[in-house]
């Protein structure tokens, strides 16, 4: 259906239609095995294969090879990592390259070679599309080679691997939620708020003479937090929870930040600090368990070639409560460590009012307490007007989770939900009497936290730079496609 | 925890703090049945509460009534539609009002009232939040008004209702797709890519100094669609679907269009037109399916207050195939039916290459097949260049699935994968490189669509308006929160 055009016929209607010349008619002429596959439909997922099993495989050309009587394909998919061996019969025809498209029919029978359970005897097969010249033809490539490459990348191992772990951890988030009976809502991307008080964001703009100056008819920002937005609707619904995009216009380009991103932010009523601590431990726990379980090809992987204590990880994580450690307790305990050596430390000066530096973010969860840490109650001079004042007001109830090798990968906080507090800490702050009316009408307490997506990913695989781990990543001067 | 200060030490560090003034103190004293609750964490979901429990349930006062020895509220806690009938023992303080906050300690036991299997009766309760003046103290409101108030309008039941409807259907795309063994991607939002080759898009820009003109050293756009980007990944990890908000700056303010709405895309590998249908009718089957089975209750609401044939066309769905009709049937169709009485039909002049108008897509589902249908095979002339070419080149393998009283919900196609066909259909549009390299590098067949989240919750309760669909709804003047 998809290779024989029969009728000849060519009318573009209209005159809307971009002529199209007679070079219609000279497609490439698919290269085949035997010629009596349908190339559409009915395939079947490398990974769902079983020995025993009669079917059509489709797939990418990683390695081919010939033999005296046989030749052998890898093929994949996407579905798993080390993909199919194919063992193609005696044919006429040249064996694909790296990067062609092949579709095979066969068998599925136990393998005689080592390192695989099975593989595809092939009894006809079909190259469709060929890949002259492919960039990734060369086995390896550096992952700053591949960021060139943005739509090709994912046929890589490691980008692949990432893809699909991606792909499971967002699963996993939407399941756990829904165990936890929270609703999945969707904060607005286009917003008049600025969350964090500071920050800088996008502003989004319309061209169209229709609508005149401006489309929404006021300053329009692209999201930096769901947070708000999630506030309103968890003082309603009951918990929320919001997976989505999110945007920081700032100038850093660094292996941590991204300017889109994809962030989890749940918002939970009826909880404090402890509550959404405990929510994100135990969410965490869950991630690490499904990718183990899911994914485990891809997650032997990334130990074997970005981190080999990643089992070591996942087993102390999973057996083990995170650490809880006050800010002040925090600060006494770097204040200690310094005292030592101040001279290996680039910023020695640690007091009550600190914001911390990644190497004191890093000493913490790496050094001292070596697994992942909730620092909780920071000083309100250095936390944004939403946070839930203490009982001693010079700090409030915000946390942060730090894990090894990355530092802060969640940050959250009880919000304050007394109106004449939250008032006061709002003095000179415009167009948010909306988020005060939460407070004026059946206030509740409520937490949240929001966790960096693709930094999750980081910790999980142990690829380094964030920019494997978004599909698009977006940052100075960088947005392909 | 929450409600008693013990601390009076009032010192904000380092002056970076908002003063606060001696206001802290006064917080509204809560008003109480008893006063030993804990109104934060260990709180029940109304939804998972039966007969038997010993529980605590935190929610917001619908409605409250005194009789002689005995008090009644009406709690909703957002997790169902009902809520939970709560009989307070006698108490010399007031009960709360309509919009307060309330959390309730006691037994759920049967319901000797008609209506409801079960209700708690309390033993210690706590007024939390106060809220006089309450907005939506009324019990109807109409749906205009309420869109003056989104940070507090699913108070409501049907808002509420929608809210958990949109998370259900959310769950069940997610569900639908990892059964499907498709894999979760995120198409990038900021985008230089314009995938439609029309349609009036949003700029996004940056006001940093420190970067200069260009953030990203060229103009970007908010994402009109995720399908480009998903067909390079599908093109390599085989099926893919997105799902995630998409934009479009056209100056519509009608029922049925948004300026920023979420999108389902999936992209399917080694699959044609046919396919893509199929995979679509099957998605609709499962999410209608879901909707009934996890939200009945607000289903029977919708279908009580909004459409009270959803019942009838949820079976009439499930029991039968989607209708399937070439755009040429349906234009013969449509001119049979027109030339019965040319005077009915606000657009009676219909041809091969006529784009259908509402009055004829809708006559087309909701009188002529009486149920869902595709629509196959385009004119090319008014489809875009990456529609696959047909056998007979005056059409493409694009389809829309038409349903009663929405019209257009998803539009879809079978993707062009032939690099010669692509190259004329293209001549003349720059950038588009990566994309012509998915043909030049093993290319196969794939085809995918696009369905309209919000549209969708629309056709499933029978909400007509899709502001209602999206919780902050984005449109030529509006921009709330």
């Amino acid at each position: 259906m998809i290779l024989l055009r029969t009728s000849l016929s060519f009318a573009p209607t209209r005159g809307l239609c971009r002529a199209l010349s007679s070079r219609l008619l000279s497609s490439p002429t698919p290269v085949d095995g035997m010629l009596d596959i349908d190339v559409v439909g009915g395939v079947t997922k490398i990974k769902d294969l079983k020995v025993g099993m009669e079917v059509k495989v489709g797939g990418w050309v990683r390695t081919a090879r010939s033999q005296k009587t046989l030749s052998f394909l890898n093929l994949n998919d996407g579905s798993t990592l080390s993909g199919l061996q194919a063992v193609l019969p005696p044919s006429s025809t040249p064996l694909p390259t790296t990067g062609a498209s092949v579709v095979c029919v066969g068998s599925v029978i136990e393998s005689p070679s080592s390192g695989q359970d099975h593989e595809l005897q092939v009894t006809s097969w079909k190259t469709y599309g060929l890949a002259p010249d492919f960039p990734l033809a060369k086995k390896r490539h550096t992952l700053e080679y591949l960021r060139t490459l943005p739509h090709l990348r994912h046929r890589t191992n490691t980008l692949a691997a990432i893809s699909r772990l991606r792909s499971t951890l967002s699963q996993g988030i939407h399941k756990f939620f829904e165990s936890e009976g929270c609703i999945n809502v969707m904060a607005p991307i286009i917003t008049t708020s600025d969350c964090e008080g500071a920050g800088e964001m996008f502003s989004v703009s319309c061209n169209d003479d229709t609508v005149g100056d401006k489309f929404f008819s006021k300053d329009v920002y692209l999201s930096v937090s769901g947070q708000l937005a999630c506030e309103a609707l968890a003082c309603g619904l009951g918990s929320v929870y919001t997976f989505g995009p999110t945007f920081r216009a700032e100038n850093s380009n660094t292996k941590k930040h991204l300017a889109e991103f994809y962030m989890l932010e749940p918002e939970l009523a009826f909880e404090d600090k402890f509550g959404a601590m405990s929510n994100c431990e135990r969410l965490i726990k869950f991630l690490i368990s499904e990718a183990w379980s899911t994914n485990s090809e891809d997650m032997e992987f990334f130990s074997k070639f970005y981190d080999k204590t990643l089992p070591e990880k996942r087993d102390g994580i999973l057996t083990s409560e995170f650490t809880k450690l006050s800010y002040t307790t925090a600060i006494t305990e770097l204040q200690n460590e310094i005292s030592k050596d101040p001279t290996k430390w680039q910023f020695p000066n640690v007091e009550f009012g600190t914001d911390l530096q990644t190497e004191h973010e890093r000493w913490l969860c790496e050094t001292f307490t070596k697994k992942p840490t909730f620092i909780y109650d920071y000083p309100t001079s250095i936390k944004p007007f939403y946070m839930r004042l203490n009982d001693n007001p010079d700090t409030v109830g915000a946390f942060d989770l730090l894990v090894p090798g990355i530092g802060e990968l969640v940050g959250g906080s009880q919000r304050e939900e007394r109106l004449d507090i939250l008032e006061e800490r709002m003095e000179g702050m415009e167009g948010y009497e909306w988020y005060k009316d939460l407070r004026r009408y059946g206030t509740v307490p409520h937490s949240g936290y929001g966790l960096g997506f693709e930094r999750l990913i980081c910790y999980l695989s142990g690829v380094e730079n964030i920019r494997e781990a978004n599909a698009f990543p977006r940052s100075p001067g960088v947005a392909e496609m």
